[in-house]
């Protein structure tokens, strides 16, 4: 068998279980990409490589024995390297946490490790996930497989590059706004952010506990949906963590778009786009309404006033996190991190409490005025694709969150699917917003428009 | 039948269903009180003495129907004049909303009315629920029925006088860190702060979202029980309001304390109290050990760092809802609620989220290391008596809120119960606090005290 490693997981998890693929020749393949790859790359901080045969002999043993567990069992997936994982460093790409060895692992490393997964790595990221290129990592920035001089879209830049190059079959990444629609978008690959409190952060190096989401990236929406079911469930050991049952994510996968409402946002996401982008995702939602959805204008209440609302959440939040280390350690910082830090600590709380009332009002007026209406909502994902990595900016940065931001405030799951390519042969991204908790919906329009298309099987030149 | 007023609940709702009392008749003797005690007491902003008679005969209808609900109906309930009752002003005893007519029932009022209650009137209260004393009301501060020249306690000043009083079997406040544990306290009554998240707030001014408490103030504490039976369960119109299974507070409360670990704060609670207030509670401890409760010292975490958390969520967050009114009609506050407005704009949001880390820590700690080793606590409610009102500064605030308010932020179920009185015949308050959701503890062993002991039965020299 040839490319093992372009595997989709559930094409993996079929030959693994049929006891056609071995878990050991599954990660001896991605070992050998990651080390073929990572010095163009630079995707992981640290690889497992013992670690992860010693795994994969396990889950081989345990499949010959007949223990055979769910389409998780013996794939190698990748995390983010702000989760924990025991014994193993957690250094968020930064100086100051460079030799942090995690006592316990997170909940996200301890469910991947019960569904039978190879844990196979730690991934690079945007230092502190405070960033949305990747750009700034203690360890270099990760490298777009698509055009190693531009970014991998942050601020899990790894788990970007790591999915989309073949180096893992899936990969975690976190989501405050954007850090995991943002890669899937700028890499070509499809990545989901979940409802807030749909999946645990315990465990991870926190940004903005308002606002962080952990959520997969992979090859496929089908295999974003494999990973979510392992992810997905309460944790009292968050706080934001709900109790709310988890659907099966696959059942309804099949099922079209047909009598789906999707709305398009009549200002705001309709505004600023690169003319590829607008394109693009312009033919994508003509897909969707071939395929039978339901298309129609919506408006959007209060969405302008909502990326201030955020960051006053986010920067204090993350201000607070890092006081005692800005205090003792702040030349340790890249420039970048150092300078929003600071801003976090000129926000009043009375700033802080109106943008808590400001969620509170949007959340309710988008259930009531959006999510009445329709099913979901169709945008880009990235208003602008892959920047170059010397020429990032903030306003790049600006450009990379702006269509993505406003849905962690709300909470809303959200997916970003490959739907198109530039003239320079750069990935473009597809965004699909749903309703609280329904993430079901939103993997089954996205795996439609997926299926109807092939931009999710094309490969970069690497 | 002579001084109905000084029924409780539970023996007028006795007397209702037996038909032996007409809601007509109560309502009448409650009025008559009124009329004859506010000129002294200054307890009421607003007496619904039409609305009242006109839902006591409604009542007395279906009662003579055969058509009797529950021990609430028919009987005579007034409202802290922060809750909306549809039609009638809600004037936060300020000069702001001194015409604010409410357009619907707040939940509170909704669920006693639901339950059969006559509302009876709308009580005063320190400015916006904003002070400890209640001495600053633009309608005049409530005066103490043990002795005019004191105060009440607040921020639920008139809750404390009218049910001390007689002038109605029952009251709404509410606590947000103290407010109503200290009116019960200084007027000699029981009043009970719930779990935060068993009552809805919707309806209700607004102090601090993060500390605000609903709850009751009545006679006895089977009263406070009755009364919290109607207000609990789930609202989906109060972002805080959890849906929490509602026992029966009644079906144990006669279970006595036996085998009940009380625990007895080693530090911080025991500090600082008036020697007649720590002779009082010292007693009344031993008078829970005689019944057979099991006392034993106990260290609490982080106690010494809570009120300065607390202040952290309450100014912020009470400066963010004030905002507009402070820029337009400052002039109109009393200089105290104005000072405090002014303090919470200097809060950073670095503060804000700190305090919100500090709650977090300290709730967990409190659960695994003083609820894993007792069911309550005891301590005082308030560590001084009334003080004079001419004479309240700062610092009596401070004094009587000190023992209450890190309750809120923990969250805690907390009553205060009579407990004695001074040399000057003021009343003195126990405080029984227990774990989150478990108000029938409290009630149970508030029950078991007030019933070895006759402090509930007296009444004010009027």
């Amino acid at each position: 068998m040839t490319d093992l490693h372009w595997l989709t997981i559930s094409a993996a998890a079929a030959l693994i279980e049929r006891r056609e693929l071995s878990p050991v020749e599954l990660t001896e393949a991605c070992l050998a990409r990651i080390e073929a790859l990572e010095p163009r790359l630079n995707a992981f901080i640290t690889v497992l490589a013992d670690e992860a045969r010693a795994e994969a002999r396990t889950a081989a043993d345990e499949i010959t024995r007949g223990e055979y567990r769910d389409p998780l069992h013996g794939v190698p997936i990748a995390l983010k390297d702000i989760f924990d994982v025991a014994g193993v460093r957690t250094t968020a790409a930064s100086s100051i946490l460079a030799d942090n060895v995690a006592e316990a692992d997170s909940d996200a490393a301890e469910r991947l490790r019960a569904a039978g997964a190879i844990i196979i790595g730690k991934l690079n990221l945007h230092e502190f996930a405070f960033g949305a290129t990747g750009r700034d990592s203690h360890f270099g920035p990760a490298r777009n497989p698509w055009d190693t001089e531009v970014v991998t879209g942050g601020s899990s830049s790894g788990s970007g590059a790591a999915v989309a190059s073949g180096e893992c079959l899936g990969a975690l990444g976190t989501d405050t706004g954007g850090s995991i629609r943002i890669p899937a978008s700028l890499c070509g690959i499809a990545g989901i952010k979940p409802t807030f409190g749909r999946v645990s952060r315990r465990g991870v190096v926190p940004l903005s506990w308002s606002l962080d989401h952990v959520g997969p990236l992979a090859r496929s929406v089908e295999d974003c949906a494999i990973l979510l079911q392992a992810l997905a469930g309460h944790d009292p050991g968050d706080q934001s963590s709900d109790d709310m049952p988890v659907p099966d994510y696959r059942a309804n996968l099949r099922d079209g778009v047909r009598g789906l409402r999707i709305g398009l946002p009549e200002t705001f996401f309709s505004e600023q786009l690169d003319p590829e982008v607008e394109a693009a995702v312009k033919k994508a939602i003509g897909v969707l309404e071939e395929l039978g959805a339901q298309v129609m204008p919506v408006a959007l209440p209060h969405i302008v006033a909502a990326p201030a609302a955020l960051s006053a959440f986010m920067l204090p939040e993350a201000t607070a996190y890092h006081q005692r280390w800005l205090n003792e350690r702040a030349d340790e910082y890249s420039d970048s991190v150092r300078y929003r830090l600071e801003i976090g600590a000129t926000y009043s709380a009375v700033q802080y409490v109106q943008g808590q009332r400001f969620r509170e009002m949007i959340v309710r007026d988008w259930r009531d005025e959006v999510f009445s209406k329709v099913d979901l909502l169709a945008t880009a994902a990235t208003q602008i694709p892959a920047a170059r990595i010397d020429g990032s900016d903030l306003s790049v940065t600006w450009s990379l969150i702006r269509l993505t931001n406003p849905i962690n405030l709300l909470g809303l799951p959200a997916i970003s699917v490959p739907c198109g390519f530039t003239g320079n042969n750069l990935p473009i991204g597809l965004q699909l917003v749903g309703r609280w908790w329904d993430e079901a919906t939103v993997f089954r329009a996205a795996h439609a428009y997926e299926q109807a298309t092939d931009w999710h099987t094309r490969r970069p030149p690497l």
